[in-house]
């Protein structure tokens, strides 16, 4: 693996994460002089890299981050690592070389503003979510369809929730979803995720660990309309739970119970 | 635009190309002193960043094209111009900022080896093919579907077929393809393509031409069967049409009808 520091340079000119989309990326909130949720990004990382068949190391990438918090703490107290794992070089076309070396960018970013506790402000987007079953849940960089679906959040609009052909709401563009009913919490199962979030596995483990009920199943349109919806939170593992005041026009209620579950399972804040 | 000269430096980190495959690219054949599809390659790509968003002159693009030719023509009669064309930097994660500067990557490769006149050998993919409606035939970053794919492709094998959802036969995974029947040629219809091929829009405008009978239609699967298929050709504008003789380990048989009626149409050798 060879890695590469973003305020000195950028991947060579031949790397397949530019030309296809090769790779796979991850963005890690740190805090202070560590990354709370680490352990998850790196299990994630890897698990998806061997579903690509890019062959790493999670120990050489747990030290290249290790270095690059150390690098960059005196920066800030809260700010995002984010590395870039792709197949590196080579190949004819689509078709990777026999021997591959994958390249791992590594950057730092500044923390998104945290949302008002009270919620936000959240439509659906006209951009319909496809996802090959081969690659569901996996943050791969072939992240067209929420970039074009991210171009249409506007004014107080904090996400745009995208359908799948079957009309079933997946996920946000950058947040996965939880639903809660009178029956239990639902979420999109994990077969239809296009990135199965970190956040996402955190919450699912934390309301086990509480003995809430949770069910994956496909969320539609009625799931999130006024009199069934007693609650939507959008999850991601940089700005954690977000509740969601006002869906399409539609005023719903937020609480702060489903975050207060996650603090408690593993410090959130 | 910004354009960088792959031989010089490759693009920067920030590049949104590298983070979400959030953009477009180009494999131009290049003989001799000029590149005879060039006007075919500019219109799709520019017609292909407008849908995108991304803001773009063909002109502009032309002059580099005619750089690029000019740079690397002592290099060998025959080559292949890569044009990696890019949302640019900066940008809020996948929501781009308000004011874009695209980045063009501009690459000489070398251009593959042409396959025998009597034919290929082709098979099917067991990666499904999912295509956007938003995104059909835009040859974007977003290719690890034909990745995975190609890394399928073993021995003898030239391409292997992919198939959606619905079990249709759409492309290859670097080729369209055209099927001929009894009734004239079919070819899979544009709003099912995931890259509509250069090669593809000069087949269908050559076929029209010469009179011939075509159905842009789904192909099934026994569209391909020994009774109906008397000839599968795949295409793409650095190699032209490419019969194949033998699928999944039925023959086929070959002849040279489609590519002269094209060469007639554009000269391709």
């Amino acid at each position: 693996m060879r890695v590469f520091w973003a305020d000195e340079s950028g991947l060579p000119a031949s790397d397949r994460g530019l030309a296809y989309g090769d790779g796979l990326f991850e963005t890690i909130r740190v805090e202070g002089a560590g990354a709370p949720l680490l352990a998850y990004h790196l299990d994630r990382l890897v698990t998806d890299a061997r579903r690509l068949g890019i062959p790493v190391q999670k120990a050489e990438l747990a030290r290249v981050c290790e270095e690059a918090v150390s690098r960059w703490c005196d920066e800030g107290p809260r700010w995002v690592l984010k590395l870039v794992l792709t197949r590196g070089g080579g190949g004819r076309g689509y078709r990777p070389a026999d021997r591959i070396e994958p390249n791992l960018l590594v950057a730092r970013a500044s923390a998104p503003e945290r949302p008002a506790p009270e919620g936000v402000i959240a439509g659906f987007s006209r951009v319909p979510l496809t996802v090959n079953p081969l690659f569901a849940g996996i943050k791969s960089l072939n992240r067209l369809e929420q970039v074009m679906a991210a171009r249409e959040i506007s004014g107080d609009h904090f996400e745009l929730l995208m359908a799948n052909a079957a009309g079933h709401i997946v996920e946000g563009t950058r947040t996965n979803l939880f639903v809660a009913t009178d029956n239990g919490w639902l979420t999109p199962p994990l077969e239809s995720v296009a990135v199965a979030g970190i956040m996402r596995r955190l919450v699912i483990e934390s309301l086990q660990k509480a003995g809430q009920a949770l069910t994956e199943t496909p969320v539609l349109p009625e799931h999130l309309s006024p009199g069934v919806c007693a609650g939507l939170y959008l999850t991601n593992s940089v700005l954690g739970v977000v509740g969601v005041r006002r869906l399409a026009g539609q005023d719903l209620p937020v609480d702060q119970r489903l975050a207060t579950i996650c603090r408690s399972h593993i410090a959130m804040d």
